[in-house]
């Protein structure tokens, strides 16, 4: 199963501004593409951690994901950071200074030309109609903090990450938490490949706790389903999905 | 200005099942208290990566708050990981068995005692009404996984984390990132200390970029306020806040 780290830049996130919705919405992506997210870091505007970040999350996962700190300011570090990673000097994309040019009409001055400096040997990937192209350097996606356009990326090279994706079956419980733990860890003695979630919930009316089963192998997560059933009193199980 | 690292422990989160809505609070309210908190890790339900962060960030940051995998079922792990990064054992705390005893009004279980199953020498806080105390160890904070439970108990001690706080302005500009960002950088070459934010958006009809000036000293950021309004033409700025 392929894996992947997600690294979200910015002291936005992290001094409370602004919530990050990049990385959920990449966890729930790659989760149903089949693909297992493993780690997100939150880190600083901070070349030298973003460095170490993006250099062991690459040496770590089969995919790495970053979102933010692209762009004309100051504060914009992504691309020096991902660069020192893998010791890359910085070049500037005579490409995309034509293509920031034509989308604004006009010559681009020293911020927008910082904006076409790039890691060398980063492959471009023409993204929809976005004027700026995807970079990928090695295993590492770079991709801009604003959500709208982090979505749009991805969604035009989302099927090369596709593999064989997990099948999820939902359960509804009555019980506390403690009544079923037991349960649920002799569930797991007899499916020890089975990926089972319990979560309490507070405040629900029908319910009082989420157990989720995965597995890729459908007759699998069936007889895991059929084994908690009959392990369950009936008549604490709400729902199941 | 002391400093902190959040670790969010949940498979459910990194799947993408769950939202994280502890992180973006935690950070809003310890940036309120004059915390600064330089790193939020997620990772999975799993000891061995428990134990690891769990000790960085105890090394690296004044404070570490976890949130999640406490609980009665397998895949509640954290107090184990916190037990392993600090080398210590885990022991059943009398006085937290007697308090679930109360609180359900019957004898606990097992799974309700390997709830009281906590790193030895951790210190309870009492927290508000809440039956089960806050467990820190060292200077690690843990909390639970439900956003309702977590936002209580940091409610009932947060004024043992209140510094200085920073003084945050907001400026609204009309113009693009890349024709200010020059103004940006000169305006941090005179005032080095400010922390400044540049964040555009898409979609607002009033202004194209937000920017965040922020200090602990309050004469400081209003000459750097006054500096930056004098930079931009005035019919640039759509709001100062």
């Amino acid at each position: 199963m392929a894996t992947a780290g997600v690294i979200i830049i910015g002291n936005e996130i992290l001094s409370g501004k602004v919530v990050d919705l990049n990385s959920p919405y990449l966890c729930r992506e790659l989760r149903a593409l089949g693909v297992d997210v493993e780690r997100i870091a939150t880190i600083p505007d901070d070349i030298d951690v973003i460095a170490r970040e993006v250099r062991a999350m690459s040496d770590a996962y089969d995919f790495v994901f970053t979102s933010g700190g692209v762009g004309p300011t100051h504060d914009d570090l992504t691309m020096d950071g991902v660069a020192k990673a893998f010791d890359l000097p910085i070049q500037v994309y005579d490409s995309i200074v034509e293509r920031i040019e034509r989308a604004q009409g006009r010559v681009a001055n020293a911020s927008l030309i910082k904006m076409a400096a790039l890691p060398a040997g980063a492959a471009l990937v023409d993204a929809g109609d976005l004027w700026f192209p995807l970079v990928v350097v090695g295993n590492v996606y770079v991709f801009p903090g604003i959500p709208e356009l982090l979505r749009r990326k991805f969604e035009s090279i989302r099927e090369r990450f596709r593999g064989e994706p997990f099948a999820l079956r939902c359960v509804y419980v009555k019980l506390l938490e403690s009544d079923i733990a037991a349960e649920l860890h002799a569930l797991l003695g007899e499916f020890p490949e089975l990926r089972l979630g319990s979560y309490p919930r507070i405040g629900e009316a029908e319910f009082r706790v989420l157990l989720t089963l995965e597995s890729r192998d459908a007759g699998y997560l069936q007889r895991a389903l059929d084994s908690l059933l009959a392990r369950l009193p009936p008549v604490a199980v709400a729902k199941v999905e």
